[in-house]
């Protein structure tokens, strides 16, 4: 049965990089980037490309995509959307194609690029992804985006989570950092808002009223869209 | 009240580096380098060298100190002594000077030599060494010195237990590393040989028969010896 391991800060990535192309890479950004993308493909975006600057990304506007730029927790001015996943709206995004950079969830896909497949995953569909990546059935890196290279509770909280639906299924780990992913995960599940709120991110948020994209942020298989990198795009597939 | 940070790999030190100068930083290698100094302490020795490389710890001989020396776990050969803390018997040690080599633990302590006072410690001096932070009053940096610079578990459930200790004593933390730590140590501390059981490092044990050193590097509060660098050398303090 495949492997799991646990990447807990991009500075480690180094440590797991050896074979990256055959194994299977999870980006996990849950407050927000990753939210916000499983989000947008919910209501209906076609594509979304995710690019390392605030420049590039404006010059997608002339191709007829929503540009999307979010730096230190705030939309850049002059943007049709930031990072918050309760601005794509159906309404907004249906049908459209968006171009998006956010602080670590960009940059990190730009370091799994040579993963042989390249998920992005939520909360909002974690036993979709579990499936997804069973099906695809390589060994499987988790990789937390963290918040500028620091460890993050939130998505080590989902990796957690995300192991502990692979280990169900038979697959295994002999990996210090998905062991304690999963004990955190399992112990806080029955309360993981009271858990989060000491959490450094879940102040940071609370600095900016961002309160609400809290309960989108941990809502739990919302939906059965799974979202993967195809090129330099991320697209879309349900389950 | 002074503030607590966790390293959890020295692959991030790069981000707790800044006013290292005025912090306290606490080396943790349970398995097995810091619990050994510990023991090395409680056992009568004077002094303690770290020394980056093999070659440059085998020069010690010369000037009466017993040399030890570790790689990948295993006692170099032509050394007295490896890194298990059950050879650092008070027949041998007692009143000896003694020069170390570690994987893990000596590069540790090289890379905070800057800080205002580097502790080393151990399940072994847990409260005195949570005594001797709190009578220094500065923040402290927890620096799990891990396993070639990946997560591990038991290095992190020491920081939990050391920051709990302090935590209880008024100190804070804005640190999820911290949290997580914290949260590991106290949801698993009544069955801590249990949990670690599934440990990477503690599948590495078995597989060289270090089994019964993992009883010595989980025993708490056996010594009120703290252990700190003074220039470049190990001393030991009663607290």
């Amino acid at each position: 049965m495949p492997k799991i391991e646990t990447l807990l800060s991009p500075a480690l990535f180094h440590l797991h990089s050896e074979g990256i192309e055959d194994k299977q890479v999870v980006i996990i950004d849950i407050l927000r980037a990753t939210t916000t993308v499983v989000v947008a493909f919910e209501n209906g975006v076609d594509h979304v490309v995710a690019s390392a600057s605030v420049k590039e990304t404006q010059t997608f506007r002339d191709k007829g995509y929503l540009v999307a730029a979010e730096r230190n927790g705030i939309t850049v001015e002059g943007f049709d959307l930031g990072n918050s996943p309760q601005d794509y709206t159906p309404e907004l995004v249906n049908g459209r194609n968006i171009a998006l950079t956010t602080t670590n969830g960009t940059r990190a896909l730009n370091m799994a690029e040579e993963a042989e497949t390249v998920w992005v995953a939520s909360f909002r569909n974690l036993t979709a992804t579990a499936d997804a990546l069973t099906q695809n059935g390589r060994d499987v890196l988790l990789f937390c985006a963290g918040w500028k290279d620091r460890f993050n509770m939130e998505d080590t909280l989902f990796a957690g989570a995300l192991a502990e639906q692979l280990m169900s299924r038979g697959w295994s780990t002999e990996d210090d950092a998905t062991l304690a992913a999963m004990d955190l995960y399992t112990r806080n599940q029955s309360q993981l808002p009271d858990f989060l709120e000491q959490a450094s991110h879940v102040q940071r948020f609370k600095t900016l009223h961002l309160e609400s994209d809290l309960e989108v942020c941990l809502k739990t298989d919302s939906s059965r869209i799974v979202v993967k990198l195809d090129g330099d795009k991320l697209v879309g597939q349900t389950m």
